[in-house]
């Protein structure tokens, strides 16, 4: 039998403590962790990045098919792509939970085991946070630091006519995997005994439980000595990431339907689901992957990396971001999916 | 009748438009505010000061009786607090919002009006956040980042033997207007024609709904030229932050009774509730003043200041911290009330 330990035998100092243990301080630029009334980081002269992602259970998460472990992994991972979306390097996070009366004490180290995980993965250090009960559901708070030079950050405002539209990994994986998950939990629910069938449907399940920040392509770009034009990562499907660099940037873009990275076990679950794997590539969300553009001159050298594939170009056209299908007809790129309410 | 426009209406991006707009930047660090993958900050070569509140619904704050605008500057505040605590100044928030469809696009932009309210009290930028949908009640995540001279920075593990333990304000005060908020909430739900009794209780009331972070001491001490050997904001009761100085610093403290600064109003009330003023001081929450020492030579410079009252002295005891009482007993200082879970 599993032990349960409830939260309040140790209480917020017990767990706090526990944590800090768990999460020595490794980056120079961590002064002071957790402990006083707030951290003290030094940017070491760099300019500092900052981005928050708020996680509320029901809506951003499901746990009835996100094991603990994975979503204290991702709820790292999401908030390090969007520092690497601005080319920089993730130090520290900050974590707030609220937590209800349901979770114990061995739950809560789950979560801060993957936590823990994703830290070691992209050396940063755990400074802070602030623990409390909640009423409803999980809420998980991150707040991640990083740091680059002036002239390194890429913003999303700065693509430029001629320039190649470029995007890493695949796409589309994270939304099917959703789509496989939603569908045990149906086949779940209507009958306990039934094991679930996900042995062919690993990858794009781990897509959608274990996203993968960019940073290894990030460290990529700064070795060939590339620094993007623009970019932002894609959390809510390609033609909306497209846009915003359009619209940002007062410039349009074509892409391609034959160069779109989508992974066969994609399209495999598609056809089984009878979803379309090019709209779950355009549409559908968090796969964490960069999309970004540089300039004509550095396509030589993005070539040589094998997770970086340029699927279009920039033009000066500004209504818009179009995709060119393999029929030959260019289709308007809309982005349905990404209101939040 | 008021109007009530569905957030579904403008949609998340509508949303952070009105947000943006109404949110200039100001500060000369805030590089890049709402609007990309992070927020750009530069620390202007101080040391970087981060601490993060996680307020939930049904537990930090009952919207029965906290008005919208309250709430949102209360948030911001009891997190600049935490900067004060630090003897840092704040510089930037970002500001994460989890929201059920019961909130009207008019009660956000209320929660902001309070949020902008206190930015612009405390001279700080909003530069980013997250908003999303929430099944369970409101949840507010608020980072604050502030910067300090590496050698201004005052930790809680640093008060000396000898030192004067000075507090700011006055102590009970929020714990106070907690009760007598609950209170009416009984009395309304009893009987919902009644009005509140609360024009005697204006004071007490407004410490608990919309308490002040404590800048104007932390620029008075500057002004002053006295940095105190260690700080802590009284967010649990002065006991429980007095402990935590004792602990970290590992001296101890003697505090004395009739030093408490305990506002007239909070005596009247406490009166009225058979409630001690001494128990709120010591063990109620949410004063957000400042607790910290001084070495004695810093001492007639403090006397000048009205909002700084000496209450006791640090000792070389490690067994904690204790209260003289007018009796001439000495009673070991305890914080039952700390715990969150």
């Amino acid at each position: 039998m599993e032990t349960r330990t409830e939260l309040s035998t140790i209480g917020e100092f017990g767990l706090i403590k526990r944590i800090a243990e768990k999460f020595p301080i490794v980056q120079s630029g961590s002064i002071k962790g957790i402990g006083d009334d707030a951290a003290v980081v030094d940017t070491e002269g760099k300019k500092l990045l900052i981005s928050t992602d708020l996680l509320m259970e029901g809506v951003h998460f499901d746990l009835a098919y996100t094991p603990l472990r994975h979503l204290g992994y991702k709820a790292v991972a999401v908030n390090v792509s969007d520092i690497a979306a601005m080319n920089g390097i993730p130090n520290q996070i900050t974590v707030s939970l609220g937590l209800s009366n349901r979770f114990s004490v061995e739950a809560i180290e789950e979560l801060y085991e993957g936590i823990k995980i994703a830290c070691d993965e992209y050396n940063i250090d755990l400074i802070g946070g602030d623990t409390s009960s909640s009423r409803g559901g999980l809420a998980i708070s991150i707040t991640v630091l990083g740091t680059a030079d002036e002239h390194q950050i890429v913003y999303r405002n700065t693509a430029q006519k001629g320039d190649i539209v470029c995007v890493t990994g695949d796409l589309g994986a994270a939304f099917m995997g959703l789509q496989v998950l939603e569908r045990e939990k149906q086949v779940f629910m209507a009958n306990p005994d039934m094991q679930p069938e996900l042995s062919d449907k690993d990858y794009v399940v781990e897509r959608q439980l274990k996203p993968t920040a960019r940073m290894d392509v990030i460290h990529e770009l700064r070795a060939l000595d590339v620094i993007p034009t623009a970019m932002i990562d894609v959390s809510d499907g390609l033609a909306a990431e497209l846009l915003h660099i359009c619209k940002n940037s007062g410039i349009g873009g074509v892409i391609f339907e034959d160069k779109m990275p989508i992974d066969d076990q994609t399209y495999l679950t598609g056809t089984e689901l009878n979803f379309s794997p090019m709209t779950a590539a355009l549409n559908g969300g968090e796969d964490y992957e960069l999309l970004f553009t540089v300039s004509q001159e550095d396509y030589q050298k993005i070539e040589q990396v094998s997770e970086i594939t340029p699927i279009g170009y920039i033009t000066n056209e500004v209504e818009g971001a179009h995709i060119m299908m393999k029929s030959g007809s260019l289709v308007k790129l809309t982005s349905p999916g990404y209101e939040h309410f």
